[in-house]
């Protein structure tokens, strides 16, 4: 009992904390019964030439189902319950009709292989896949073609029952409309729109989280099964670029309620080009990917010595740091509703792109394990002691033997010289389950060179996915022109103070 | 006119087809039909003690609202709107009470003030995150308020409205309940272990499809925009981890109603670990986010050019191949429920993984630029002409020159000794979007070998992608393994024979 009254007075605070961190709720709440307390007015208006309080539910069953949190959703509904009472009144009065021709004693058979088939043929035809949206529609036409037909059958005035219903759900709808958009409506459009801005920054702290933590060698003692299996974890890194992956759902449904919104706030234009939001964070999701695949690298089992990743440390922030900028320019760009300037946006971060590939470029052999190359190995090892029949290719063996002990040599020069096959070995030691589970002894010396070779690979992984995501972002940068030009977006302020 | 015909008659064709494919929804319009036709029997219920036929209604009320499509959802639906209509009549009992102290003239002001709190407070708590399950239950429960404090407010007699109510809807949910479970039930939990069945095929066919698609040099002439803003599109390699990584709503949904569901069929367990069906396909999506980089290299705008991509085909395909029969051989481990046999089942695949490696380390020449190392070009170019101070440093240079040349010479055995650099520059030009934006000229020089290295980078990337997507198998066998021993799946019947 004391632990049910703590729970209770602990539900209580977060509900409190709910209605503080956005208050929208509690508006909600309050204009949800706001509307309730005046259609149960309509409860107190007795005698007068109808029975109107009879029929005051209607009403108030109207306000219950159609009131939603925005005013997208809120037409929708009303645009659902509408179509389906007419419809079932429509019906109503049809079979109705044809219950009076059958005559009293076929009229109970009449109503209620009526109501089998109606049930039937609205059940059926609200899962076909482009009914989904009005499966609350469906069902608002079975219960209206139900409960006009009892009260009918009740009464015998199949009209009067339909007219006088059809009377007081105008008037809920018209109390739901009036009170949701007369006090501080809550717009789904704006929804979208914040939504596809905080995108824009959770992808932009994401990269940044995921290029320094690659280049600090954040490691995962222990991968939380949470991000093995893609559920929600409190990791920074993961979190931004989840959120953005997860969010298209929401952003469809913020999409169908947004387009039935009238012109409002800043968005005063007739068929606002809400879709254009959704693509651009179709875009961005795309991007999310490749920082999906980077936080991979992270995860990996295979990691690239800490020492080789400094050698590109520089550039490989560099592109993090310029790429996040982008993004957070472009968030920036969508919040204000602003066009871009005429510079382009894209440099700085091509600029650093370019600068990391020419790095890779100059140090490619960091990337990989030379020393097993087919022309050292396996020549050297077995045809040295035999007769030298071709001296170009003895020549060759030779000379890749020896751009080994380069490769060794600038290592050195590192900054960070520190002992890298040991840190690979304890790698390979803490991950058990990498497919290539030996023991080391002198048997598995060549399959301990494998992990290092793959270990070095992985940070060309790293570099080339990064460079890739730099590829994307034009695509971004195309989207968001595309909307800008389609949703009139002004002109950025600074650019047109000089003219 | 004759254009509305058309299109009613072409959707009540597909209406059909629907039903064809997927005969348990023409089932499910059946069965509610066959619900409703059943409580509106109580419509005829005449002239007994009470007037049964006046509340008939809310029989049918709650068989429209409880009957869903599968047999969890309908009690998760039940057991909010017993909750709910419970809920609602206490509190409807004791604000009557209170209106019947408050006296006549206040009976009004105290009813509606009531149901402003209610609406209020039921409205703002249903928007709590860990209430959603409920938003309905919050709903009935304001309906059935209302509709009682209307009623009991026409007639005054509060209790005879409750109660009266109360019974009628547990007729109707009764009769939903018998009619769903006893004519062709649809489980919810089944058709989360079917999807989950599916997902396997998809993530499967989606890594052949890539590999294979990568190693023919598939190249989208132009990427369908509704892959850049991840939208659905018909292309196969992208459809089958899409839907995997798109069904995860789906699946929440499903295991929400599942684990409601009491054991049938195959499922003969209290508390079936549906979640664990759901942690596997989770650690199988973490697998096809793999297989997404994957595809993300074929729709890079920056390809690895072809005859080095067959320098690896054999590995690379292999690889693939094993990759996909393990998923397969789990999706039908899941389907059959049946636990894996004794042999390691991803022995496979990870020897093809270890042959890529290692061919990768015997090759990794041919994806990384040796051209342009510190080594050759600055070293040899500038400083040649100069005094040789270090003897040793001069020997590198030559060597590192030299490998070149080895390099070069190993391309020309490949199978297609094809024009590489040609091939590079035509796609170069092709994709005017790349960041590397130049016109061929001398002074472009360095950037087109920039472009260069960074394409065969690319194929090295490929291929780390794919053995990272080998490591993550291991997490999927282990989701899997941990599935099969608390779902109790049975020995394979192979390995029970010999004993």
């Amino acid at each position: 009992m004391i632990n049910f009254w703590k729970y209770l007075v602990d539900f209580g605070g977060k509900a409190w904390e709910m209605g503080r961190s956005d208050p929208r709720k509690f508006i909600f709440g309050v204009k949800m019964g706001l509307a309730l307390a005046v259609v149960s007015l309509l409860m107190f208006w007795k005698k007068s030439y109808h029975d109107v309080d009879q029929y005051s539910i209607w009403a108030i069953l109207t306000v219950i189902v159609m009131f939603e949190f925005s005013i997208g959703a809120t037409f929708i509904k009303g645009f659902n319950r509408g179509l389906g009472t007419l419809f079932a009144g429509i019906l109503a009065c049809c079979f109705s009709q044809l219950a009076f021709w059958a005559g009293h004693q076929w009229e109970g058979p009449v109503i209620i292989s009526s109501i089998f088939i109606i049930g039937f043929l609205a059940s059926y035809l609200k899962l076909y896949p482009t009914m989904k949206p009005y499966e609350y529609g469906f069902r608002v036409f079975i219960l209206t073609y139900c409960i006009l037909m009892a009260a009918g059958n009740r009464t015998g005035k199949y009209t009067e029952a339909v007219v006088t219903r059809l009377v007081l759900i105008g008037v809920g709808a018209a109390v739901c409309l009036a009170i949701n958009i007369c006090i501080c409506p809550i717009w789904s459009g704006e929804d979208l729109h914040n939504l596809v801005v905080k995108n824009f920054k959770g992808v932009a702290n994401s990269l940044e989280g995921c290029v320094n933590g690659y280049l600090n060698c954040v490691e995962y003692k222990k991968i939380p099964s949470r991000i093995l299996t893609y559920e929600a974890a409190e990791d920074q890194m993961y979190k931004g670029y989840r959120t953005v992956v997860e969010s298209k759902t929401q952003e469809q449904n913020l999409l169908d309620f947004a387009i039935w919104e009238p012109p409002h706030g800043p968005y005063r234009m007739f068929k606002y080009p809400w879709k254009s939001y959704v693509e651009v964070s179709g875009a961005l999701r795309h991007c999310a990917f490749l920082v999906m695949a980077l936080h991979g690298c992270i995860l990996s089992e295979i990691q690239a010595p800490a020492e080789r990743r400094q050698v590109f440390q520089n550039e490989l922030q560099r592109v993090g740091a310029e790429g996040a900028k982008v993004l957070r320019q472009l968030g920036n760009k969508v919040e204000k509703m602003e066009k871009l300037g005429h510079g382009d946006v894209l440099k700085d971060v091509h600029e650093a792109a370019e600068q990391l590939q020419k790095k890779i470029d100059q140090r490619s052999y960091l990337l990989v394990n030379s020393e097993s190359w087919e022309i050292n190995t396996r020549h050297m090892q077995f045809k040295e002691p035999e007769n030298i029949l071709d001296s170009n290719e003895n020549e060759n063996m030779q000379l890749g033997y020896k751009s080994l002990s380069e490769t060794v040599l600038d290592m050195r020069s590192t900054p960070s010289a520190a002992t890298s096959d040991q840190s690979a070995e304890n790698l390979f030691t803490k991950h058990a389950s990498w497919p290539f589970r030996v023991s080391f002894n002198g048997a598995n010396e060549y399959k301990f060179k494998t992990y290092e070779s793959a270990s070095a690979l992985s940070l060309a992984t790293f570099a080339s996915l990064l460079i890739e995501f730099v590829a994307r972002l034009q695509n971004v940068v195309g989207s968001f022109e595309e909307l800008s030009e389609k949703a009139e977006f002004r002109e950025p302020i600074l650019n047109a103070l000089p003219t």
